[in-house]
């Protein structure tokens, strides 16, 4: 077995944390020096979210390709298309050879919802993923091909949730 | 109910991620600009952890406290003495006011392992911590009283593992 390896990473459950972690993998691949990119499913692309903040002043590369939380839209269209579209951006990205790491943020829902289908993205994953890329994949339900695929899977898991107390979500903490 | 107010967010559980999403939510706070700090119990003081790297970059300050992998040492007096003064290190943080985010990192294992009183620990946060502080609290085992006492709770559970596949830790991933 080779001592370096790109890992195909599924963060995936009803929990919190699933993009979290994959955040915090970041930080630890960005503090090492890595070359990350990272295309961002389904989460609008006018927010101010603080991990696009954080990204642009760590200097990654963030992508976004949602339209919202979209998997509720009647239009499913323009879903899609977005999807699709994503995708493409994603791929040559991959093939780029010029990352270590890429992130493909909420990238289980255009596979779940049959946006993408997810024989073809594994397939094409299998042929054209540079073998020291690290490709880190979050969502809930990840399609079970996609599981099988992985070398690097974790469930989260909710426990306990502060909207269960009329919380609010708290900025820089949940978003 | 408030609108703002800090969280007690423990991530537990076999899997992977714990730490890791701690760290994607210090990204997250850092790119609102939240001042932040950790005091790290357990790990090594001398690793090069991507993390700590991160951290370094980011001009978040880090404490470092532990000894290694020291759950399984035989000088339980040193591992206590050093986890009491993780804590001392990590009251002074939490009671000075100066901070928004403060991550108590691999602390369940103090108070799993009793070097630590958990009912004296919750107690001390529930007179001491400023009310707008965010504290996570990370680690395999939490204690049931840790978990009553919070806000949100992960468990984050190992699904698949490369280890199982033979494959070594990947540096910049994995730590």
């Amino acid at each position: 077995m080779p001592d370096k390896k790109g890992l195909l990473i599924v963060n995936t459950g009803d929990g919190k944390g699933k993009s979290t972690a994959a955040f915090g993998t970041l930080l630890r691949a960005w503090g090492r020096g890595m070359k990350i990119c990272v295309v961002q499913f389904i989460k609008s692309e006018t927010g101010a979210w603080g991990e696009i903040k954080a990204a642009k002043k760590m200097g990654i590369e963030w992508l976004t390709t949602g339209d919202g939380f979209t998997w509720l839209s009647k239009d499913m269209d323009e879903t899609t298309a977005r999807a699709q579209h994503g995708w493409k951006l994603a791929q040559e990205k991959i093939s780029s050879g010029n990352y270590d790491l890429i992130l493909l943020d909420e990238f289980t829902y255009p596979l779940h919802y049959g946006w993408l289908d997810t024989a073809e993205v594994l397939d094409w994953l299998k042929e054209n993923r540079p073998p020291n890329l690290h490709l880190i994949i979050t969502g809930r339900s990840a399609p079970e091909a996609l599981i099988q695929a992985a070398d690097l899977v974790t469930e989260m898991k909710l426990v306990k949730h502060p909207y269960e107390q009329g919380l609010k979500a708290q900025a820089g903490i949940e978003f």
